[in-house]
């Protein structure tokens, strides 16, 4: 065992708040963090690799890891299913090692509901404006008016679960909000549940004053 | 109301742990911090302040200040009562300041039982060994060895409370431990219950969806 135990460091946000360049920031700044790379049933869109972007499954194989309970969370999103297998997730956390999540509101309750739930550290990106979001979106200039129409709506239900994560930041810079974001990390690693290797030492320690 | 809500940080370790030493740290690098002056029945020492080290009270002034429900803790410990007053910090993190509290597993247990429990980090200093703990307290040469013993029994029991709080900090290196502690307060300081003003954040975001 490690001398700490991993996060599952969950970060939620509508979609062009910054989550994805924050993410990537992260494991830059930490490469032993790892990503948990989702599995879905969507089909791969141009470039995507599967294995590093996604897990592309048919629908049969998605529901088999969902009924062996192998699935930490799992959601349906515009028809298609996505979830984040459990087993590369236990596997970081007990040789300490975080574990990245960019999933939205539902996958949250369910990590937070699972038996890793001890280690979730949960973060919810806002923006600064809703003009600001729109913005962003319309810059990526990858979608149709009508799937930027959805997307808003998403947004705005998703801002709606603001409340049940453990710290909420509003993304107004970006060099700020990782400046924030690597603070929260570091100060989580230290917390109590993080560190499995202090009942040694209290051992050590009531040890020392039997022998005194 | 301020942006942001202040925190109740208790500091609990076992005395010659570095926890005096690491609250004066604290309170020079954030002079917005105050120092919870504790209320106490022990008569004061030479050079002692009424108001700055201790608010001295008769036992009958002490027992009129918990009946009146004045008291955030207190315990007897030495044959003396000691205590936290709770209007001066009630106050304090109103306005956003962060309120410092050098109490033991006994008060930290109340204050984190009390109506503040919300705004309340819990901090355990522990020392490297015992030998160094007794060292720290033979250094200071100002009591007895029968006290000294008293102190190192009160010293184990606190410590058998280390589980109760949020983080745990071994204090093998006094800068070291600093900078862990001063991390601890940024980040829980970002933690959404700490941040009022985010409920208005949110609205605002909501009113633009509206008008979108």
């Amino acid at each position: 065992m490690s001398d700490r135990r991993g996060l599952l460091i969950i970060l939620s946000s509508p979609s062009g708040a910054g989550k994805s360049t924050l993410s990537k920031r992260l494991i830059e700044w930490d490469p032993d963090m790892s990503f948990s790379v989702s599995a879905t049933t969507r089909p791969p869109r141009k470039g995507e690799v599967d294995g590093v972007d996604y897990y592309f499954k048919s629908q049969g194989e998605f529901k088999d890891l969902v009924a062996n309970d192998q699935m930490l969370e799992y959601a349906e999103v515009f028809e298609n299913s996505y979830g984040s297998p459990k087993g590369p997730v236990e596997g970081a956390i007990e040789a300490g090692r975080d574990v990245l999540f960019d999933i939205d509101w539902q996958g949250g309750q369910q990590v937070r509901a699972s038996s890793l739930r001890e280690h979730v550290l949960s973060i919810f990106i806002l923006p600064p404006s809703i003009k600001e979001l729109e913005r962003r979106l319309l810059m990526r200039a990858q979608d149709s008016k009508e799937v930027i129409n959805k997307r808003m709506l998403k947004s705005r239900d998703e801002i709606s679960h603001w409340v049940e994560y453990d710290y909420v930041l509003i993304n107004d810079n970006l060099d700020q909000t990782f400046e924030q974001l690597k603070t929260i990390v570091m100060s989580e690693r230290m917390r109590k549940s993080q560190q499995p290797h202090l009942m040694g030492h209290i051992r050590t320690l009531n040890a020392e004053f039997e022998d005194r």
